[in-house]
């Protein structure tokens, strides 16, 4: 009767929706893409998903209803309408089916689309990053990232944190942590330079040079010590030229800036935001865990059940080279060196977290020379084998097992004096940075904040191997593409 | 005793909850800046704010009880943390104070301050972005937006859609939605050039030449055509030289697409997700809306009760170009020209709106001419005045007072064929974007989009005029401060 418009639009049910349906015999429409199809005897069964869940829905069709022509365009990667019946299924690992009553093809798909065959390599999937999202794998991982970011926003918004817009455009380079992107208007064929032959950013777009941020924690810090407690979430970006499994040049990053925090308060927001995290995983990603868990890392979920368990160990970083050091006079071998001093390398956390405490660490009062500037300084300076040593600062890293770092936090240094002390003898380039001084000058307040990888977490929470995986279009050196 | 470690740390409670305590009698420590300090004959009110609240806590203070140096460090934009007891306030406006036993100065701050004086101009706090949070009216505007921030997120989580990171570095302009910025690692002081003078762009960071998306929609449809329902929520930036109340170089952008939205449904999301937020704000902003409501915009909440009262007008452009023609007929005078075919303006649209139907508006089946691509093209051409018109397509432009254009989205053309005609006949550059082409070749699926720019939707909701208010540090010609 279609066409002349006596049969009314059924509305479609997403997936998800149909399999927890029990209204067997019911009418029912589901749209998606085919995953699968198989038959034999004028019956064939499609598996159809529509990427509201990981799983698919069956569909079964009778050659005799469904006519021929439209029968021949059901192949891998179409995408079909189709109205029919649900029924109970027959078949084990699933509670219903659909009987096709009518399949439209919404579009058509030859057999030159790049996922036909199953089991193909992360490294060819990254080649067909526009299409790697309707595989079961990236499926999973991008509706995990979207619960995690969810989570984090739930988390903050239930402890009367604000979200705040640092700006991604910025005139200053404070932390100076790898090399910056440069952003600019300028028409590179006619570059106007002054008499010593400086290039001259008067008629660039803002006026001055400008680059893409490395961190929002400085614009953060103006946000906390007005709002209280802010969150910034959004992309950051580092042009350093490093081709690893751990680096993107354009990655997203959490940071929370509070007011009136100190490092113990610091440490518990830590442990307590990212158990929330994981919980959150665990109780709202159960079937793409469970996926991910089968067919990419067998010790996931136990894993992630693993730190929820755990009280996080608290550990000053002079305790940790005791430990390492004690480590090394009973035999341990080490590739990196791991005196007073030095900053500790991966070998050294996963000692620490995997063999030695076997739970996630947060160390803290590191030496103060192998931290950022705007650290907080410790009142006392540690000792070790009876020596004073250096000053240490109230910084804290979150070690995890098999990630390493995924947090890393400071209680900032809310002196002026102290502040500009650090900025003087570190030779910080501050001039176009008195807006930041100010927050010290007018009203200074204790506070402390962290910074989280979005993509390390991804990482941890998926049991992937590769950043490059856990984000949709990953940008990498000598790679922007889609 | 303090400093014999006697005295237990008192827990800091946050203004907003001290202001809601009923508690009287009970010990209380509050932190916070000090807005303003008025006293007489030994007796002293501190009025305190922490950025959880725009309402103050009143602190009394007895300069019998507390010392005269700390009294005097008490002004205006000092950080101050406060212990004291809990009372009942003879005062009107509000439930509770706090008797001070012990204050101290947390960070002094001195006649410098920038925000010493009540009333400064919207101009003047501009230059001072950094410290304007700490106002009343930033406070307010700034905890909305973080309300937005959070309405946007639960309503699409809520409804199966799923966040979906999009680059932000680019190779492509499409839409070619306004000039770019360009983002380079390249040494500007040695540009390689080729024999015919073309700058080489092999050794810049990506290889190639690289650009800030104006718009994540692209991208998005990959994942629509994966997932199902995604939604973007990001920074997007535009080069464009325009210094007005409604432009930023940098803004944030909402937008989700669809896979089997037809444009019935697009319409209905539009309205729904709009008063969804709108609701959300009048539910939980509720004393930063009335602060604004007073002070910036006294028709704000009733503007904003409107909006959820109506039902939209779904308003083709042809019957939108009928009812101006009409009104100009019987006397109304426009600046601009309304044949069909024409862009309405600024003033056509608000006539529409806030004139004719006195409830917004979602205008739709505009000429092709005048909207992008990507727009699914209509089965039928339109008639006026008896005369068949050109093509029209399936675009959708929300207008609502006060504010014009808040949302504008589109089925997209499904079809490779429609598509590609439409790429050709407009001369888009299209050949590095066959990623986005495989999204019509392979299993392609009707779907649809809009997208939201979020600095118009704060405007709408706080009673705002300029887009550089709503935002932490704005970006625009010539400035990016901070």
């Amino acid at each position: 009767m279609e066409g002349l418009g006596l049969n009314p639009i059924m509305k479609r049910t997403k997936v998800i929706d149909a399999l927890k349906c029990t209204d067997f015999g019911a009418d029912i429409c589901v749209k998606g893409w085919v995953r699968s199809k198989r038959g034999s005897k004028g019956i064939f069964f499609v598996a159809l998903n529509d990427g509201s869940t990981i799983k698919n829905v069956q569909i079964v069709g009778d050659e005799t209803v469904i006519p021929e022509e439209i029968v021949k365009q059901i192949t891998t990667g179409a995408c079909l309408s189709v109205e029919g019946k649900l029924v109970e299924s027959p078949a084990a690992g699933q509670a219903s089916e659909i009987q096709a009553t009518k399949i439209d093809i919404l579009g058509t798909c030859d057999n030159t689309y790049p996922l036909q065959k199953k089991g193909a390599s992360w490294e060819y999937l990254r080649t067909v990053a526009h299409l790697r999202p309707r595989t079961n794998t990236f499926g999973a991982i991008l509706r995990i990232r979207h619960n995690m970011a969810m989570a984090i926003h739930t988390y903050f918004h239930e402890h009367g944190y604000f979200y705040f817009h640092t700006p991604l455009i910025t005139a200053s380079d404070c932390e100076g942590a790898g090399q910056m992107f440069q952003v600019t208007t300028k028409n590179l064929y006619d570059l106007k330079k002054d008499e010593n032959g400086s290039i001259i950013y008067d008629d660039d777009f803002f006026g001055k040079q400008t680059s893409l941020t490395v961190s929002g924690q400085l614009e953060g810090e103006l946000g906390a010590t007005a709002l209280g407690s802010i969150y910034t979430f959004g992309p950051t970006f580092r042009a350093e030229n490093s081709n690893t499994p751990r680096h993107l040049a354009e990655f997203w990053m959490v940071e929370p800036e509070v007011a009136f925090m100190d490092l113990d308060e610091l440490m518990e927001l830590e442990e307590d935001f990212i158990k929330y995290c994981v919980r959150w995983a665990l109780d709202n990603c159960k079937d793409d865990l469970e996926f991910l868990n089968k067919m990419v890392d067998k010790g996931l979920i136990e894993r992630l059940e693993g730190v929820l368990k755990e009280e996080f160990v608290h550990l000053p970083y002079t305790e940790g080279i005791k430990i390492l050091q004690e480590a090394i006079k009973n035999g341990k071998k080490f590739e990196f060196p791991c005196e007073w001093g030095d900053d500790l390398a991966s070998e050294h956390e996963r000692y620490l977290v995997e063999e030695y405490f076997k739970k996630p660490v947060i160390m803290n009062h590191y030496p103060k020379k192998i931290k950022a500037f705007y650290m907080k300084i410790d009142a006392e300076k540690p000792v070790l084998d009876g020596k004073e040593m250096e000053e240490t600062v109230q910084g804290t890293d979150v070690l995890f097992p098999s990630i390493g770092e995924i947090i890393g936090g400071s209680v900032r240094e809310e002196s002026y004096d102290k502040l500009m002390g650090e900025i003087e003898s570190r030779g910080i380039p501050m001039k176009d940075m008195t807006w930041y001084l100010d927050t010290r000058k007018y009203g200074s307040c204790p506070h402390a904040g962290f910074g989280l990888g979005f993509e390390r977490l991804i990482l941890f929470v998926t049991g992937m191997q590769n950043i490059r995986d856990v984000i949709p279009f990953p940008r990498t050196p000598k790679n922007a593409e889609f």
